[in-house]
């Protein structure tokens, strides 16, 4: 038996356990449907022989490594998690495992860890969102397959989607416009983001439609997080600007909004409206639950799988990307005035 | 200029890019605070010789790859996502990346995923509870420094901790008594979740220590999540039987739960008390705020990060990891009978 694990390979560990080396590669790979029995034979054999995969020499014979990487931002963010979570639907049954870094939406974290991930010979990428110049990506793209999602990008290698967000934001004041609201106070996402200003210019042309002007002192900044909506629901009541319902740029703001409007014994939807974005597990138990404007997270998660498998020659059930879509719940009703 | 990029060395890239092979060393491995030019040179030297580092034979240079990996179970489980980001944070400015892989409560997956990072070379390993045997950790770290979160074991190049979820629950329901309730209604975790058997065994603790038989009648069985909390609270209420408090053994049981009695116009804590367990971030923003047992998840993950520093030999900053702690809001009060 040799000594050194490092110079076992996978004939060694199947002669040992009695199975077929393919038997062994597809254990190792986490791709095989075997019996218990054969499992812990080969198990067994790699413990008996201290034998450790070499998945770089291996991935040169083969030239793939059934590994995937995925770089998210906020690894705590449950609108990322919910689009990983996707994802991993979206792998289940290929082989293919998914390895996730996370960026921090510092383009040049994000980067470093797409490197780290390329140096451990991924087969290819799934980027959510960040803040990576397209020119990054697309010079990513000339050494991997690329699924980049939350963005419009049309180049070599690369697959990219995003959600209408200006649409999103269009959907969810038309909806208050049409139970009556005329003040409809918005807060705003993160300055300079993206997706954020989209759905704001979606509210302004909600009002724009209606012959309204939008008031600049109904709209308050965020930062697509409770805190933040907690800040600017309290700015917002103690300013006294008058208002009679609340467009929150996502969910989280909203929930934040909610809570100080509980905490000043204003009832929603009696006395204030709120309508959320994105459609976060969350929002259907809060209390009452939420009206919010649904993205399809999970499906863009599943999609951008089996668009990256396709990529990468696999047979990969596509599957639809649905469109965002108004949930009515129990937050929002006609003004008392 | 070779026109293979995996003949290329770091060396080639520093001589090209005018700074010196470890600079080179250090932006690859992410660990470098160097001026924006100085990046700017290698990145471009990079593109030019189509240069991709090779980590594998990279670390077998200097023994070390910089880079951890992270075993989680649930990717889209905010008590999860909290340890991952106190991990990140306790990694970061040590130069290592962490790389996560999620094993789906799933011995068999788990340890495979686990083969998969090890395979790729990184140091060490978190492994944030899950199902895996002692007996495969402690040979997992007969490779690796392990940390396991969520485990009591004792075993060469192994580090565990857990909380004593046992204490929890018995403070959860000593909260309620002492607020004079008699009738508290149990909704169970996931059967067989160690976790949740032990706040279970909490629970009957508290109970026996003022002299009473916990009443099977009210132990209800969840499974961790919102939607079990939704049909437990709802087999509680259709049942008949008599409570005026209920505690949840986790968060999302308790907003499931909170739910079913918004539906059914029960006021919470009027009608009834409610007491949660792990204080995610939800819980201060749910209305009113719930009462829970909080446990530093955040503050494990720091903890866990710095520890397997520590195994690895770096210089790491010991956090302490604080106890379980009952956080009393607004969803508790004397029951009205």
């Amino acid at each position: 038996m040799p000594a050194d694990g490092a110079s076992v390979t996978v004939v060694d560990v199947a002669r040992v356990a009695g199975v077929s080396p393919s038997t062994v590669s597809r254990i190792l790979n986490g791709t095989a449907r075997v019996t218990a029995e054969k499992r812990k034979a080969v198990e067994d054999a790699i413990a008996a022989l201290d034998f450790r995969p070499n998945l770089f020499a291996r991935s040169l014979k083969t030239g793939t490594t059934m590994t995937i990487g995925i770089l998210t931002q906020d690894i705590e963010s449950p609108f990322f998690t919910r689009a990983l979570r996707g994802i991993e639907e979206g792998l289940a049954g290929s082989g293919y495992a998914p390895l996730i870094v996370s960026g921090h939406w510092d383009a040049e974290e994000e980067a470093e860890r797409i490197r780290l991930l390329m140096a451990r010979r991924i087969d290819g990428v799934v980027i959510l969102t960040g803040n990576l110049a397209d020119t990054q990506i697309v010079e990513f793209a000339t050494h991997q397959p690329i699924v980049a999602l939350g963005r419009t990008l049309v180049a070599p290698n690369v697959r990219a989607v995003r959600f209408a967000q200006e649409r999103g934001g269009y959907m969810a004041v038309r909806h208050l416009l049409e139970l009556g609201h005329r003040r409809i106070a918005f807060i705003a996402g993160p300055v300079g983001h993206v997706d954020a200003n989209d759905r704001y210019a979606g509210y302004v042309r909600a009002h724009m439609e209606v012959g309204l002007d939008p008031d600049p002192a109904l709209v308050v900044q965020g930062d697509f997080l409770e805190t933040g909506g907690v800040t600017a629901m309290t700015a917002l009541l103690d300013s006294g600007v008058d208002f009679t319902a609340v467009f929150a740029a996502n969910d989280q703001s909203a929930f934040g909004a909610r809570m100080v409007l509980y905490r000043r014994g204003l009832s929603v939807p009696g006395d204030v409206s709120l309508v959320g974005f994105d459609d976060l597990p969350a929002a259907a138990y809060v209390t009452p639950p939420l009206t919010t404007v649904h993205q399809p997270i999970h499906e863009m998660g599943l999609f951008a799988a089996r668009a990256l498998l396709g990529m990468l020659g696999q047979p990969a059930e596509p599957v639809p990307l649905p469109d965002l879509q108004m949930v009515v719940r129990e937050t929002t009703a006609a003004p008392k005035r």
